[in-house]
């Protein structure tokens, strides 16, 4: 931690907060610059809230050294030696997301009738993903929109991985449909509008699912690791490296003719900051379904470890995102891109 | 509705829509442009959702024209024949928010202690307060964070209401803990973070309390009022009309200088949108204790029907959020210069 | 200066900055935190350029304690004794802006015809405005726009001075026609799109007329005072400190339902950080002429040491801004809002 | 353009918004909708100025169904049969942007010194590049920066394009300048923050040379497209269609840990929109140096037409932007790993 003080400060405020700081039984480094005065902590041995400061007379700024997030940082994982977690589903240990192996999640944005999500997971198993995407409890801006089809939806999904051996990611909105959406689930999403549901985090990770974490549309890298060290840290007892997934989908900014600016910085910043997996959901991220392809491709080439694309078997009649929501033929010829694409930047997609 | 067909829409594509139009029992305007065509969409009593012409063939965009909200529209309420609504808390008509009276609501963050939050109490109240805030149950960034003292701390607001007669306003963080925060506080407040957790906007909207509902950090004004409208469609029963209290407290923005951009147009556009009332936040609108009071006379000035404050008797010492709160003299003063403003703007402060 | 070490970086990277420090003639502080270590810097006596570190292994920030301008800090104007500078324009000492004394300027957004200027011109001054804006030379963002009456312009504005005795403040855009700009221009605009037009700002430093700079739409606070830096570092000789007024004019966020962000935050902090007077431009900054005098009143409010408001005869028809500019009558009855409410913050309207 | 009339606009309002659109020679679709009436236009032969309405009564919006530019349009350029356009430079077919056609731009921010332009032009050369860049005049932030070596730097450039063969792309920052950089450069480098100088785009479309304009900081792609028809419309009588090149560089967002957050969404919409080439400049996108390659990838597989890349022979002495420069070694390494990449996604690299 650094603190900041504010040019006006005077001999007695930077006393007062190193008085602070030793309190603390850290140590207090005392810098004069040209306009104001820097103070330095050391001694601690984890981040330090800036709380502990709070109100003291004179401080411009504290400057965290730290981070703010331990357990889902690069340095914290020191078996990996250099290698990163990688999120394995199920029992086939081809099927999984990071180090290497790229996972492909397909399906509609929500689940609709029995014999659209039949359809959606055959179109595409054929095409080549290993998971299913479909939503049975939609979070919605407008209480007036269709909100998905709660149990049934989630019964139609099993279903459908009966069918087809596809493993399911499903959204759990809240904490009172936890347990059902976990009972069905193989990968439980966490919507980006829930990334700082603390609460949520906080049940989700007492589950034994794998977490897929969507970032929230104005969260900072630094917030949305944060939102991650919640469920690794109710995690500690169970293999939590390797149960959490982090997905990119576009961040709220002033263009207007995107859903979202989809952040592909996102994908060399994480993969230095965390050993955790990072996909790329190129649908919400640009929102236009013919332009999902050429985002898809970018996150590849970003360093993504996998995707989370809308299929749809019929977008113009979809209850939802049907304009963002590719075809089965569409997702066909993406996912032969990404293979052509993966030999050239080291994924693979099995 | 408006349809905007892509330059390169063909006619195949335009009939497409007007037939979907058509089958919705609506009727369809076509107009060609200069680069593009437009269809618009007449005959409906009510917002058509987007979705309805999901993936149809050579769309550009959907224009909604009217704008996803309506009970909490200010078309809706024609019984106010003008008037604002005002939301009373409590026996006491003088003490609420709306339609020419301010209110005001002050106190610390967090309850800290039973001294805290007494002296915190005693103080507000002398200065002019009706309301104490104060949070319990905190939703914090950090897993490491300090995150309230839970049930024991809305036990120690109530005896401050005891003490003082202050009313009580305090966070709801999740569904799990409504009931318990519901049993205590006179106004139910819902963070910026869960403006958008719909699950907990609907089992707000059951219980029979006041809600004061802040403005997320990245929501538009559009979902602010959509999410309002949750609140108020969960409560055609009740006065839901003079029940929902809208808060700006400042959204996110490229500025680093200040903890949040306070959104001071916010005021002028919800008063012409919506019958609410709509409160300020500058503590979090801005995060500088020494630039609070500014803030504050603005948000009056611009139109606000009320105030939330965060004041601790020892902000040095404060748990969380010490540099953003007033001393007890400070705050005494701002409510001085509120008001000797509310005067000149047409603003009473009992 | 800070320098924040990567957590991955060695001894030798800190060695080798530390060796660059005292290359430079400074003192290095060097602090080993808890995930990583950081350097301090003392003994400069001007702010360091961060590209003398560039590209030294192992930086992971470098944070300036010193904040980019001098000559436009708070700190710089010893002789004020507090107190704030004033522009005055013109020789009677009741015209300018800052210190207490709140300039109001008004006029259409574009000189469009002699009957519109003079108009404009007689309507604003029985109102109460001292100066008359008014644009010769128009930014527009499409070539097909008007673009303003160039030199004629600028005589119909000259003219309005000799009718009304209102002082010109009008825009130059562009270096090529400075001088002419500067021949009728009692104050000299410099628009938001030309903020970092570093060789405008130069240019318009070496002429002896009053500077009016507007915020950047994506300009920080700091790269707005570093470009007012601009034009005291060219003024040297000149009286400059009582030369340059700031003008907040709102900035771009995703918020959509108006035209920018108003940054009311902008007044209190940059009251704290410089000595030169900050004014408003409400109609840009909501872009809705109903909701400007909210607008305005809270920027006053907030400490605003003047206004410049688009006001044209007959809106309905104006060639630009139309939507956003007051009639006469609803001027009139602004100012009138703005003496009272002066009186309760300290402002005079003379 | 279509009208959306406020829901409070009476009958009044909408007539004489008919009557204006009359006046105007089009044709007026009056659309009643749920809460207001929208109103339609037809018979324009050209987008239609929003200005014609400015300030007409019950207007709430404006939609331009036409988007304000039209020369740099994908259906403007009719005569491509669906090749978009290509920029050659020089003589050579093989050295340009667009159409297939990948081209590499490399070298320093700043030209420093003989010895520095000569070694940067020799190392990207030989690794691929066939451009090279290198800033003469630099427009920087604050005014004690360094600014370049002005005219002995464009020698300097041309001394480089003698050794090596390499073309020479340098920023031009104003008129004044224009004609001294335009005698030394192959291609005109418009920088982010003069994207709407437009006294500087009419100046530089007088010229012969082609022009790389760069994305403003917080341009929307329309008034990035708005900028580039200022350059065309001045270039009528030349081959405009093949001396445009656009490119992203980054925009500013909420985001702290990259200097900018780099747009990838925008290379598939423009290629939608706009016949002219589209490369990016993943340098200042990003803003540090080992991210840089996962950028550059991302942008050649989301469809850009070539990169600018900054590549010092020592960064770690670069007097500008060093954090973000490539070292030559890393620079080969990224044009071997583009080259394998562009035989996935048809981009040749000559």
């Amino acid at each position: 931690m650094l603190i900041l003080m504010d040019p006006k400060a005077g001999e007695g405020d930077v006393q007062a907060v190193c008085a602070r700081i030793e309190s603390l039984g850290f140590t207090a480094h005392v810098m004069p610059g040209a306009t104001s005065t820097a103070i330095g902590i050391t001694g601690n041995t984890h981040p330090i809230e800036e709380d502990r400061f709070a109100g003291l007379a004179g401080i411009a700024r504290c400057i965290p050294v730290s981070r703010g997030f331990k357990l889902v940082s690069k340095e914290f994982r020191s078996d990996l030696a250099g290698r990163d977690s990688r999120v394995q589903v199920g029992p086939d240990p081809t099927c999984g997301f990071g180090a290497g192996m790229f996972g492909v999640i397909a399906g509609p944005c929500s689940v609709e009738s029995r014999e659209q999500i039949l359809a959606s997971a055959h179109a595409v198993k054929a095409a080549g993903a290993r998971f299913l995407r479909g939503g049975a409890f939609k979070p919605r801006t407008s209480p007036y929109a269709f909100h998905g089809l709660k149990e049934e939806g989630l019964k139609l999904l099993a279903e459908a991985r009966e069918a087809t051996g596809l493993l399911i990611v499903t959204e759990v909105k809240d904490t009172d449909t936890l347990d059902m959406v976990a009972a069905y689930a193989d990968v439980l999403q966490v919507g980006a509008r829930n990334m700082q549901n603390f609460s949520l985090l906080e049940a989700v990770s007492r589950t034994s699912r794998p977490v897929l974490l969507k970032r929230g549309m104005a969260a900072t890298l630094a917030e949305f690791l944060q939102a991650a060290e919640y469920i690794a840290a109710g995690r500690r007892d169970q293999p939590w490296q390797d149960s959490i997934i982090l997905c990119e989908r576009g961040i709220r900014t002033f263009e207007t003719m995107t859903r979202n600016t989809f952040d592909i910085n996102a994908f060399p910043v994480l993969r230095r900051l965390t050993h955790l997996p990072v996909i790329a959901d190129p649908s919400h991220g640009i929102g236009i379904a013919s332009d999902v392809p050429a985002v898809a491709r970018a996150a590849m080439a970003a360093g993504a470890d996998g995707m989370i694309i809308e299929v749809h078997p019929d977008p113009r009649n979809a209850l939802s995102d049907g304009a963002q929501s590719l075809t089965p033929a569409g997702f066909e010829a993406l996912v032969q891109q990404l293979r052509r694409l993966g030999e050239v930047v080291d994924r693979t997609i099995p």
